[in-house]
């Protein structure tokens, strides 16, 4: 089976699964316990918190709240960052745990920038909403779960920063953690969310990065763990694993940003050589995980069952809209009717091969010809 | 090592692993996505519900919505059951994510019934506040946490709904499912929270109850999963673990009590045969999985370290509130400040036995006697 769906979720690693075994097996105790077994826990959890801080380059001080998820993450940074009547920017682009989140804010008045045609944000009229507005705080996405496009945080957050100093920064980094550089020094953010499960860790667990003096008001509530700020058993077993998945992505981002680059080109250059028709949804040097493409007179959801024959594994747009008609960041990037139903997402994962992108472009010109001929 | 603090949090058994490690490698799809992966995903997502439900008594059109674990259970019933306004009522008992949650509820009238000496809900001001107000949410918990205290949940339904039948009734069934009986048709409630880490399943994956027709509104928002309820990717492995092991806890519920109870029983009577000073928090028989005990002269905090010297590991309190000096409970149960400050908390699992309880017994009287010598 060809696996080509990893933006949606990725199969765990065995560094992945031997760490959550090994924390099962021998750290179970409850990282609150007085006790022996409570406090190796608890040291097993800062071990763990200290890594992933120091993978984002984050200042000793700072802060990670370890989480259920990024969709927990994203919920505790717009409910918890944000005040009565705050001001909110965000983007058409973010994944529905913002965007529907940022709806869901009854007391804020919400804006949402629109994206270019590459998928981006827009930046002449973030800058234009920016200088007509007073945000007390923003949420841009760093690349694009649905067609890998970056967006240029540092200089978004520069912009913000300039008309209003205390405006907090939030960005969702979920698909940009351990692919890309994801270094909060460099990027001035107060806030990102991770997540475990798109870096082949497990899945049930993610953080909220802030830095220090940003003030969180918890969403969950209960026993105090997490520094008051996220009540609820820590789940050691998975951020152990969380925290050596993350930390071995870290070490390996080069090598495994250039072998997913060359599947990416792998599959161009074929449909190029072949004069095959596509249009690249994004831009060509978004992110290499990510290659979402509209193939005009072609259902998307209809071809993804075509490969599926073949056992390779795609996505339509994300899997959290692909049980939605419309899709609202294909649209918003200027893409016909036509362009958004003929959208399919292949995403790539450390465990591809160029062989196997070699296949799956062959099968995808095989199919659309067929689809195109009826 | 003798573990005695299996109601802080379990050791994962073989069959939870196990399934975890399985689906983890099998079933890792996005349980969203349109794909035969994804499909699959979803079968087995459905099949751990029902598998839950069933061991409930669940009529087949209730739900079941899966979370990180029972702290947001609990918050999901409290925020996502109560409306602005309303008149909520729940015990002092409560766990902190119950006790604190309620207490954060800006916009409602919370009302907290007192505990009876044996630390069950004090049936007499429970009536007269029934009956001098009129709730619309109720939260009591099953078995309590720090004293294995068992409410009688039927009669409290059946008192709140007399007066009310809009009434919703919540409980927090935590410390009772998998380990006495914990059925929805027969409680008469309309939502219970569970939890899987206490019965030996996976940290973070827990799920609340909700009978058919009652409205919850979300505290999580994002890609619309778990019937828009509670969005984020499924955490499927330790869903299919929690259902696995659920199911093999309802199924040796009666020979697992019965250890248990000569666990608990075993103690009792070596500390009895001895002419050992010591008092029952709670009541004889209550919960036989706890056993609360308040020995003067002696501060539980320095008799756990003593007994962990001997790779004996138990707890004061709960675990989640044993951080803090005071304890609610104990208190409101009638006990004095020197009987809180001697507290301990044996909690006792599967895996526990008799000869464990005959070691533990005496090395308590061991060291009591040292310290009250002092």
């Amino acid at each position: 089976m060809i696996y080509f769906d990893n933006a949606s979720t990725t199969k765990i690693s065995n560094l992945g699964l031997e760490s959550y075994i090994k924390a099962s097996k021998e750290s179970y105790f409850n990282c609150s316990s007085l006790h022996k077994g409570g406090l190796q826990s608890n040291r097993e959890l800062n071990k763990a918190r200290n890594i992933i801080l120091e993978s984002i380059n984050a200042q000793f001080n700072d802060n990670l709240i370890f989480c259920s998820g990024a969709t927990e993450a994203n919920n505790m940074a717009l409910f918890g960052l944000t005040k009565n009547k705050s001001r909110v920017l965000t983007s058409v682009g973010e994944h529905p745990s913002i965007y529907n989140t940022a709806k869901a804010l009854k007391n804020s008045i919400v804006d949402f920038v629109p994206l270019n045609s590459q998928g981006q944000v827009d930046i002449d009229k973030y800058c234009q909403m920016i200088n007509d507005n007073d945000y007390d705080f923003i949420s841009i996405m760093y690349v694009n779960n649905e067609t890998g496009a970056i967006n240029d945080i540092p200089r978004l957050v520069e912009i913000a920063k300039s008309k209003n100093a205390k405006t907090i920064f939030h960005s969702d980094c979920v698909q940009a953690f351990g692919k890309i550089n994801v270094l909060v020094d460099n990027m001035g953010v107060d806030a990102i969310s991770l997540s475990a499960h798109k870096i082949n860790g497990p899945k049930g667990i993610g953080a909220l990065y802030l830095k220090n003096g940003i003030h969180l008001n918890p969403i969950v509530y209960g026993g105090g763990q997490e520094n008051g700020l996220r009540s609820g058993t820590e789940n050691l077993p998975a951020i152990v694993a969380f925290a050596n998945v993350a930390q071995d992505k870290i070490s390996n981002l080069k090598q495994n940003y250039n072998n997913v680059l060359e599947i990416k080109n792998t599959i161009l250059k074929i449909f190029d050589d072949k004069n095959f028709d596509y249009k690249i949804n994004g831009y060509k040097d978004g992110s290499p995980y990510i290659l979402s493409i509209s193939l005009v007179g072609v259902k998307g959801e209809v071809l993804l069952h075509l490969l599926e024959m073949d056992d390779i594994l795609i996505g339509t747009g994300s899997a959290c809209s692909s049980k939605s008609s419309d899709n609202r960041i294909l649209s918003s990037m200027g893409n016909s009717k036509e362009e958004v139903a003929g959208n399919i997402r292949l995403s790539f994962g450390v465990d591809n091969t160029k062989e196997e992108a070699e296949y799956v472009a062959n099968k995808i010109i095989e199919h659309c010809s067929y689809l195109r001929s009826l």
